[in-house]
């Protein structure tokens, strides 16, 4: 199914390497790093050359593909041993994203079915249909959340959930790309999100890369726009949803939620089903992320803030259930998720 | 009355001359300006070398005295035709803060009453007495607000609302500053308020100066903080009040109001009578600026986001007056305020 909107992938196994967008340096520069061990992939990671939950997951099998591969040049019959030390500090990378386990537990099942010998070609492949369902489920939400909208002249989405953030196409953007395709979409306002600045500096680049409107704006002005009536939709993806429907996503998701409620907004959450994750009961239980301050006294080395200042910096805030419109998935529309309803969609 | 934590004022008269300290240059450098003109003072105002309701009423009074007072060193006793037009320019200066008109008509009230002779002296008075009135009422204000909250442990402000943004002392610093003498604060939690910083650069500054307790967080991490319960009050400034009680103040101020009021955490705005406009009836009706793009692509001259991006840059958000707990004036408290109660704090 070929899309208009769809050029971009952070993520590529080329020559039995791994490589990724290095998205710490967009958008002045594209650089691509390679991969060619596991440990080297938790470190990216951590670091952040990669981000978005999806993306993560996808960079995570081909992590375990390293792993694996690595410890059988290396020990023969006793790689999954020396594969497993590596996995456990994968996914230990980050903490909030559920899509690394989801990733890694899949990958691991195929661990586990494998006989003697090679364990690389089989696990290759199922990282690959990883990354291809999850392109494949882009669409599909894209399709599914632009129905949903319906002519939209314009959305306000917060980070990156984009191509950059996935396999490729995007969640959010995903959507914002089914729209645009559609032709009815005049304006993408993108919150810059402090403090990574994931607003001003992937999705204004992706977008601008394949020709979409985007307007970027300081987080604080997205309440005004919304009171305004400048916003059709709100459209976020999320790191992990809980069974009860909580969605975990970039700090900044949440007041951009009751901005939008307040404002009778529709607010949309779009991640693959990988994203949620049925043994966390509610959102309070979620683990939430503290970074660093230098992310918070300054950007990319340049300091602002007066010196010695205490910081905080939780990255990843949750969004009730309640104040969920709808959520989009490739298995389809829940409009005002709840557990029974999360559990309908999960039900095999 | 002696201040604890009362050393700084962002305005001085000295030597015949304004001199102000750049707040564009702070917190790395502490440079004062000085001013000799009221065209002068008006570009100061405009390019934010002083910024903050209040101090921006001090300084355009001090701005009135000196173009009366070089109109007539040149002109004698045509000065006053000669000043007016410098006082429409400086009117023009900032739109949203009504401080600044208030401020250049209590000056025009001293004009219209003087007779011939240098003007000099009745208005450097009168402009003085603006200036210390506002120090008076900051400190009455910190005390009412400080009596009204009880012993915080902690609160969150946005933007500046300080010392640095009035003629010493501040207004929700005012409160600050009022609490920490108490005892009871342990922590300041400030936004970092994108676009221009003026928490992670002055509030931060500002508080670690007078050895207050701050935090500095992202503004997109309050919601969060209000939701665990870590935030005992949240209290701001204002550009300008509404006649309802509708409150202007810097964008994401309505945010913070909307996620105070999910979550049952007052919301307190502090501001002199001077910042209520009985002339706007309601908050829809005042003036947002909107900044420039520079602002919001990147900070200081460092540029982040991707390169051709479109901006919006709206600088003051409008909270409805029913989000409003508490407003505190140095005529006294107004539990959730409104026309009537307005009109009775203003009432003679």
């Amino acid at each position: 199914m070929t899309k208009l909107y769809d050029t971009i992938r952070p993520v590529k196994w080329e020559s039995d390497r791994l490589m990724l967008l290095d998205q710490r340096l967009l958008p002045e520069e594209e650089v691509w790093l390679e991969y060619l061990g596991c440990d080297e992939v938790t470190n990216a990671i951590r670091d952040m050359v990669v981000r978005g939950a999806p993306a993560i997951g996808v960079t995570a099998a081909f992590g375990v593909v390293l792993a694996a591969s690595r410890a059988w040049a290396r020990s023969g019959e006793h790689w999954r041993e020396e594969a497993e030390s590596e996995l456990q500090r994968l996914l230990e990378a980050r903490p909030t994203a559920i899509n690394l386990k989801w990733a890694v537990e899949r990958m691991r099942g195929i661990i586990s079915s494998l006989g003697e010998g090679d364990p690389t070609p089989a696990l290759l492949d199922e990282a690959k249909n990883i990354h291809q369902e999850d392109i494949e489920a882009c669409h599909r939400m894209g399709e599914l959340g632009a129905q949903w909208l319906g002519a939209k002249e314009s959305v306000l989405t917060h980070c990156n959930a984009g191509a950059l953030a996935t396999g490729g196409y995007g969640t959010a953007l995903g959507v914002v790309r089914s729209l645009a395709e559609r032709g009815s979409l005049k304006t993408t306002f993108a919150d810059e999100t402090r403090p990574w600045l994931q607003g001003a500096r992937l999705t204004a680049w992706e977008l601008l890369e394949e020709g979409i409107p985007v307007t970027l704006i300081p987080d604080v002005a997205a309440a005004t726009l919304l009171r305004n009536g400048e916003v059709g939709a709100v459209v976020v993806g999320s790191d992990r949803i809980a069974a009860n429907g909580d969605v975990a996503n970039k700090i900044g998701t949440y007041p951009l939620a009751l901005a939008a409620r307040a404002h009778g907004v529709p607010f949309m959450v779009v991640a693959p089903i990988s994203t949620i994750d049925p043994d966390t009961a509610e959102g309070v239980l979620i683990p939430i992320e503290e970074r660093g301050e230098e992310e918070v006294i300054g950007f990319g080395g340049n300091t602002w803030a007066a010196s010695g200042v205490k910081t905080r910096n939780p990255v990843f805030d949750v969004t009730p259930a309640s104040l969920v419109d709808v959520l989009v998935t490739e298995r389809g529309v829940v409009e005002s998720p709840d557990r029974v309803k999360i559990a309908e969609l999960l039900a095999p």
